[in-house]
């Protein structure tokens, strides 16, 4: 096992090692803590670590209060993500691609997180399978990526359509977007599960970040065999 | 309402006046009924209406003994259907699309039903989405037709994709077929439910029969009004 | 395949060939978007095709901002509906019938988009099946149209009955009313589901829209064949 | 509290005080049990008590094994149901209504252990609300019941109907049968407890054995009561 | 079937026969319906009925509304009722014992509408089965009822304990208090269903109005049996 | 952490330092296994470790080719246990007190592996708490005990009853007997989270060996401070 | 069966002998009670037993009405805890360890509800399996307590982890954190009972109280034997 | 796109393009096809693609009548796997790691898949997370690999112990043994979602099928980049 480090702060133990086994610095979620909790993590890890420094699902207020003290990080609105010290891109082409309007946020915290962290990201938005046209006239985009995420709430048909129509790596997003038989969400993952276009893979529902993270583990893996 | 007329045998009251409702005598599901009171349901329908009379969901060795007493009528194994004295077609087109070959029974009992009733069926097989060319190369004729069956088990993304491509009525049959998220069917009917295409309807798991009555409601109300 | 035309704005991608696929343009689902955005999705639309527009799931506010800006539509508040451009009637009797007062809103949705969409609708309120003779006194109405949908939340039991005078299509919507064992309209589904009156089909929970779409296209379908 | 009596097999414990507190011995539940302790229990239940003395769900060989040790009852195939001393019907009116063929079994439990304890029994079969008339020609006999048990499956919409006919105590069974979305018996339950008759009550999937014991609290009550 | 009359407002349809049917005019329930609705419904039910008019679950603000337009009528606060015309009680004894202060809101609803409809209504609350001699301290109470209503959250093991002291009817309401496990009664219900003491007949979720008109049932029956 | 030390077989990757840290060696899991890999891993078990060794849910025939090879272990056929060495009692009291027949099984894997492991173990069967007083006549054995498991299906209200009543350590083990509402032990497993009595923790459905290893947890702990 | 006290408010039983049988008087159970009932339970109880009396999940401001008109208690903010008159440690070791920082409410509410009853507690935070040098730092902490009380939310995985680390017994509380997948806690309960850890014990979701009891009830159990 | 073929058996489609889109051909789902239908599938794959070959979830008897037929392949009993043409291993490494001997087929199937498709695969068996030294044991050979396939039942906690050890891709296979509480691999599914390590993804309940395929896509990918 790699050498590893803990950092504690009263409130919390930071994995400082994680950088050297995973290629990233831990990554904070933001929801039940205090801005000042945010700050002192934030800094800790900005210290210790190298890469990238990023705090996910922050509100506006909380952002701003965090910024004050710690500058030189952004705030991505829409994706709710804190980045400092963004990585630099290397190449490692990531589409994620959204079935509606409906599924933006989450398409944002994908790919927000994965530029972050250094991945080339393209977005493509409003590709639901009703309308197959849309999907078809972004095939090749699709079929020429590294990876694609593939965000979609209601039925998650999405998946299944991309999934046949590209040979590298799908990670679908169920989305809790949809109402009665969508069950928050959990409609899209099962489906996802379910899909008849072989190894697709899923990440939880809503998580943007989590389809990120695939995607990096994909990128980091690729450069460490090249 | 229509004057009714009530049939009773010991072991079952048969709506007699259904046939005058709804233009097709009262339907039999097979289970858990003795090929005895099978023969005598028939009998008594055959008797006391004009129409095509069915037996659902009946096994091989039933289907023999109840011909052997009421013969006349033919047993249709893959879906598991007892017709005597079927309908004339009178040109209503249906179109019966099921996506892999575990769904074939339940894709065959609306078959045979709907072609019982009266209605002009055309089966097409193995449309997966995971191959979006199979459902292309039917596009046409799946915009030719006066009603759609999609017969899906698995994530039921099929019945999105068709329910884009035509503007007809659009039934959608969850199968139980699949394994793990599957849900033994439930997955594929809250998808169907959670459908992006807009006016497809569901009926219940495995319901190749359902699918198939309510094609018969659409073909008996247009025929009515025309 | 029809040819097909997709106009892409920036967070969206508009199906302008859905009208001539379907019959109908692109419904826009207005949870999620701003007021602008809606306002610009529906002037494309008005520009593109030639057919009724409507934007669903649409607050007062909403509506009043987006009419400001692109005058000339109705809003139908308890609907919750806006609608630009709507069709003539052409004759397709659409009865919608709700099981009590609590499913108003829902069966609201399925008769405004239904109206705009050209069916000629009928609306009855308050028929619960504790008492059968609300049902009964309307027997005649119900079995004379050319499709009824079927509004109830609670056990979903009208759907059954309905089902049972009519022989017209009947399209069943389940609605999250009720308490308890009614698990927010999930029960409803299900019962509908497993409805003993065969060929009822099932839309999506409260999804008065859903309904209306699935007889807008046996109308269409209807319409085509004649 | 009544004086209570408990009785020591080694295998379990009898509760002697029940008849005493109830009206009526302990009743044993078949399942799990052999032959020779289901003959053990029914004997000094025999002795210790003097009403009659009942053992459910009991399979045709193991009822013929312990009548063959302990004479004197009667075995109900399809109820599978073993009575000794049943008791004399003292006149309370109970009305057994079952939805189908299939609801059979369930029903005749019901009937079965209704009539062993002492309540006069009438039942009604194949009444499925799809065919109301089916419903309204026994609704005088409905109305006329001191208490009416409702077995019903799929969508158990049965209940709701005949819950709004009769003003008289109405327990409703939901039943197993049916397939897909009737989950095994679980949807009727919920629609029942979910229903618009107001005052339904509502016992176990397939237990018409305790909606039997509930109509014997309502006639011993009413007994003591007179 | 007794001679019915429907009486037409235009945002319902009253249900007049039910008292001649049921010895009770239809019950209002509250939610969704505005002040001036509830004002015009309980208007015509006074007019034409004899019996108690009741309208349930109504918030303070609502019930000062209507009773400034319509005196003459009381409202429950922590039942939520508004009643006006209460029957006079009868004699039947029913007690509603419920397992905790939570369960109060439930258990007075249960007692506030059994009493408004004639039956002599004891209450008996914090019962738990955690301290069973609360529980066994009256025993003799519950013993001396005609029926008994047991209202429990948690895991409603109460109504076991009472099913198992008493031999007269016990109706069982699951209450949504409690949190994690308790699935908001749903688990309550369940446990109730599968309860060891044979012949306890459950209600749906929350519903004290439910108890009370099952309880009205029995005596309504008992009365008419006398 | 104390040392620890694998010994791997092809098949199998024994924890020889569990009897280190946790006072006893690793318990095999039968299922899956054939007699040989049982076999085999038993013999290292017993050459590597000093304490008792155990292979749980085996069946007659597996056990008996096991014994054949590998002698001087016992089979307890209720409990599907095969222990060789079994531990000294030292004087822990554990009550196993079970609600029903059906119960049974689960309770003798519970009493049988408490033993084995050491513990001095008293069974109670048959206590359901629709009679109390059987529960009533051995509270001072339970409340003399060092720890109770409480072993029961259906609605599991026995739990919360003995939890009540002692103020030791209570276990409470769900058992899949039962039908319908009963869900296979979930509903069970519910209801003993939802417990109103404090304190009382809960073990998978059916794991009597849960309970049992729980109870040697509190044994091994309370030797070694005392 | 110990002598036994009911102590009647108009509005609760007190159960007083509980502190008799089981060490520790009735702990009142906030929600749902006015500041005024608290008190006057709170008063009785102090009243009435020698032990501590505690209020659980209270917010502020009834905190601090209740200590205004009944001084002397103290308030634990993030455990949500009133508590009079706790109890001197005895010497058990109790260690609390929490998964992550959103686990740190329930963690706080174990604490010092175990504190408050005489345990001596230690709390480790924020050791989650994904960086296992984190557990495996405490090893020794962990493997020389009385009982380790594990709080975890999202897939609960410590509790294994630790489950294998240490002999004592490992009281499991799974926690509502986390989103999607996680449905509120269900999914960490299902997990720590499928646990591959034996004698892993579970409470219910967020109960720090409930694990804290269990740990009170080991206490109580050893200090009696001791 | 890029262009597509697809042949047409009577009883299938056959997507023909899949090889040059995906890297690979078709592969056959066994289930619900005859012997026959599988010959004639494989031999129309064989002459059109140059790819190897699968067809998954074979029984040995068919299998056997399939090679008799179509000699060449081989038949992996353990994955229940047929082969023909297997690819060259290429020197992507992948390791699949289970978690316990019920867990072995599952991971078979996933390491015969992806053998034969090309990978280089590493099986370590029985690394359970009750007992972390196993897993850290081989914590370096997980972290050489360039993708980890963790097949797990139970709880399913080894997918986030691998995921924090390791920076490479981590699919998740959720395994349907247990008892009880594991739901049949629905509680190992969620709970592998609910991980608290990051971007590790998720496959269907027993698809080690899907976990290979996920793996071949990024062997392809990468591949292709390279």
């Amino acid at each position: 096992m790699h050498p590893t480090r803990v950092h504690d702060l009263e409130f919390a133990q930071l994995d400082l090692g994680r950088e050297q086994r995973q290629g990233l610095p831990e990554v904070v979620y933001g929801p039940g803590k205090t801005p000042e909790q945010i700050r002192r993590i934030a800094d800790e890890l900005l210290r210790h670590n190298t890469g990238p420094v990023l705090v996910t699902r922050v509100d506006d207020a909380t952002a701003a209060k965090v910024l004050d003290e710690l500058p030189g990080g952004d705030y991505h609105a829409l994706a709710r993500l804190l980045v400092w010290r963004p990585a630099e891109t290397d190449g490692f082409e990531l589409t994620v691609v959204s079935a509606g309007t409906s599924d933006l946020p989450v398409a944002a915290e994908a790919a927000a997180v994965a530029a972050a962290v250094g991945l080339a990201v393209t977005t493509v938005q409003d590709v639901g399978v009703a309308g197959l046209q849309r999907v078809l006239r972004v095939a090749e985009l699709l079929q020429a990526s590294d990876a694609v995420v593939v965000v979609a709430g209601m039925e998650g048909a999405l998946a299944s359509v991309v999934g046949g129509l590209v040979g590298c790596p799908v990670i679908a997003v169920p989305v809790s977007t949809g109402y009665g038989a969508s069950l928050e969400g959990v409609t899209a993952l099962l489906a996802m599960h379910a899909s008849c276009a072989a190894g697709v893979t899923v990440v939880n529902i809503d998580s943007g970040f989590g389809a990120a993270m695939a995607a990096h583990r994909l990128a980091w893996a690729g450069r460490r065999r090249a």
